[in-house]
């Protein structure tokens, strides 16, 4: 059977990939008095006076939203909010696989962005993050900047804070392998949708300080004027400091590290030769990278990665995702910002120091067990969180939210044997 | 220990009554091929090209939205979206113990009655259901009947359809036992609230003829100026033919059913006197109702019913609503109207049928195994919203819609032994 026809034949058997349990009993007039009426309404009553308090009393606190419209979903492009429940799901299933996250996926049918922001600020009773997926650039950058401003929760957006980490986790191994210095380096990156805006921003809050950005019309300069918005007005400001116009052969010279999120375009093998020393290729288009790992290992890249989980070096946002959620949630976090993202990438990258090689520069499902990286990266964020001044609470233990991840993820492997393994009657 | 005391410690403990869990693995790299990229495109690809694969493909069929903005909650009254959220989970246990559906509570932040309706037709794509619960009226009202046309999933509210037809059971079985008939009797109802409109809109389906309403201006009859909204100037057109305008005192004297849901009031005993032979009164405020069940009997009431656990004849939604969303999900309904509702309580009115008394007038929570009837209730339901031409399907087979309710109830029943049972370690 092609994967084509057997992933649609497994997910008709699932009929949805999660479910809704309770985590209590109500049943005998004694749980029902407790947990329904009149029990309940002492509860309501206390977050009434105290709305914190729905972080202790309900599951506010344990809870994300993942927001999509479908504009922009995986290589498919604008295929709608229907389509885009199923990809939700599978985020889902991962956030509680890896992280014992409940996460919501609410796939939305307006386009509008101020509908959208509207629906986030509705709903964020209910949630303790939201999480932004595969909505289309640049109305998710303005989506997510507008809610972290106006939400009292941190608001992720998965490519533009997700890929970023574990790219700029890439990033920090590759210059240690290189025996090259972030400050120094000429990187060229390569896309400014969310993926691509997200690593510049990640870049220079890393202490990167000679970044080239290009979109479709080349090279991004300060004063450019077609084809610009205000993103990219921002990252004109710190990137291209010598305002180089032009495409990617008009940069490539010397260039340490190359990195394409740009699903349409083919980095030519021979462009690796003009870099310079210990050249690093990064192809992060998804299914099809932008030149294969093959191809740019041929053609001389001292590392190669790309999204493919069948070469070395894939990256992919789910090794970090889940981590970062239990850490803002951990801390009741009020809002996440660049700080809490570049700790995490160093944390990430810290991962593989043992085993740190040209063909594992960063951990991946593959090769890692998730409980051995991933506890430890929530904690980094947790205490991050707090260093920051965004958490709520006083106090923060970045032990505990160790502890408490590989907890979760041990329970969570109990109860996959107990239900998953028992099939599905319903 | 103070019920308010260890219902709160009890909160406490859980952090949270529901969770979301996957239904599938996600791990080695042929779960991620399956269910994650590659796989999901497929899947996602399939949707897009029609969206009515959603039903088969994702949780969409299974997911019911349950929407409150906290603005009438319980007895408590305005309190808010964030103290709404404990008793919106206390919901969804309900829905998946009782007909193993999962529900996601949205506890929301507007009070705008355009911005709820903008809320709920947005996130429409990811649920088969919409459950509107503890918004104040007529807000309320008028929030589901836009809901009811501009969207193309059912739309299901608390009090007015979940109050209505278990009181409407009760009425019916009240009737049986009386030896009367519902066009012939004379009925009083207090309150236009949302359990009270429901209730007059369901009698009327029901075939009642000599309905009264009452508000807190008294009677409502056609042409009466104060007081008035859209919803009561559509019921004055079928109540009060005589017009008789006054309050309780005014109308009482040969009423056969008296039914008031108006916290505040209180029903003197000595009414019942004045009431026609065998007189029913139902007095469903909780938790303290207009006249409590021992009083109606002192006062002669021939039926006395309540909202109180702790009485014979407990009138509680929640020994339909699982069913009739169960019903609805099946059937993938396309929307919901009367005559479902009313299907709805002429079954849950036979299934006391063998026991049947004047203290036995409904099941309820502690006197029946809710396996003995809520199946044939959502089989009913899935029959009707059939038959009355709201289904996406092109056959609903009434017994496989039991079936299956009872299968997802045993189903759940496990479940809870391995999760609930084993505490909760996180």
């Amino acid at each position: 059977m092609s994967i084509r026809s057997s992933s649609i034949a497994a997910h008709k058997r699932a009929r949805g990939k999660i479910e809704m349990l309770p985590r209590v009993r109500i049943e005998t007039p004694a749980d029902l008095t407790m947990y329904y009426t009149p029990g309940v309404a002492y509860v309501a009553e206390a977050i009434a006076k105290r709305r914190e308090l729905a972080y202790e009393l309900t599951s506010k606190g344990n809870s994300v939203a993942i927001i999509s419209d479908g504009t922009r979903l995986l290589g498919l492009g604008d295929v709608g909010a229907y389509a885009a429940i199923t990809v939700m799901e599978s985020k889902s299933v991962i956030y509680k696989r890896y992280a014992g996250i409940d996460a919501v996926p609410l796939c939305i049918e307006t386009r509008d962005e101020d509908r959208i922001v509207d629906l986030c600020k509705n709903i964020e009773p209910s949630f303790g993050m939201i999480h932004l997926e595969d909505i289309e650039s640049p109305k998710c950058f303005s989506i997510q900047d507008r809610l972290n401003k106006e939400l009292n929760i941190p608001v992720f957006h998965d490519d533009r804070h997700g890929t970023a980490v574990v790219a700029i986790a890439g990033v920090i191994n590759s210059l240690k392998l290189a025996g090259k210095r972030m400050r120094d380096v000429k990187i060229v990156v390569n896309g400014t949708g969310a993926a691509g805006l997200g690593i510049i921003e990640l870049l220079k809050t890393a202490g990167a300080n000679r970044i080239y950005a290009l979109d479709s019309r080349g090279l991004i300069y300060k004063g450019r004027q077609k084809g610009m918005n205000p993103f990219k007005v921002r990252i004109s400001e710190y990137t291209n400091r010598d305002r180089v116009d032009g495409n990617v052969s008009d940069i490539i010279d010397d260039t340490d590290i190359f990195i394409s999120a740009v699903p349409s375009y083919k980095f030519e093998r021979s462009n690796i030769s003009r870099m310079a020393d210990k050249p690093v290729v990064f192809a992060l288009s998804n299914p099809d990278p932008e030149i294969s790992y093959k191809d740019a290992k041929r053609g001389g890249a001292f590392i190669a990665a790309t999204g493919r989980s069948d070469c070395p070096n894939q990256i992919n946002n789910m090794i970090c995702y889940p981590s970062i959620g239990r850490g803002l949630l951990d801390t009741r976090a009020r809002s996440l910002n660049q700080n809490i993202l570049y700790t995490a990438a160093k944390q990430l990258a810290d991962t593989v120091a043992d085993e740190l090689s040209t063909d594992n520069i960063i951990p991946t499902i593959a090769n890692n067990n998730p409980i051995d990286f991933m506890p430890d990266l929530a904690g980094a964020v947790g205490e991050a969180t707090f260093r920051e001044r965004l958490s709520r609470l006083k106090r923060v233990n970045r032990r505990s939210i160790t502890d408490g991840t590989k907890r979760r993820i041990e329970r969570y492997t109990d109860i996959e044997r107990m239900i998953v393994g028992k099939g599905r009657p319903d």
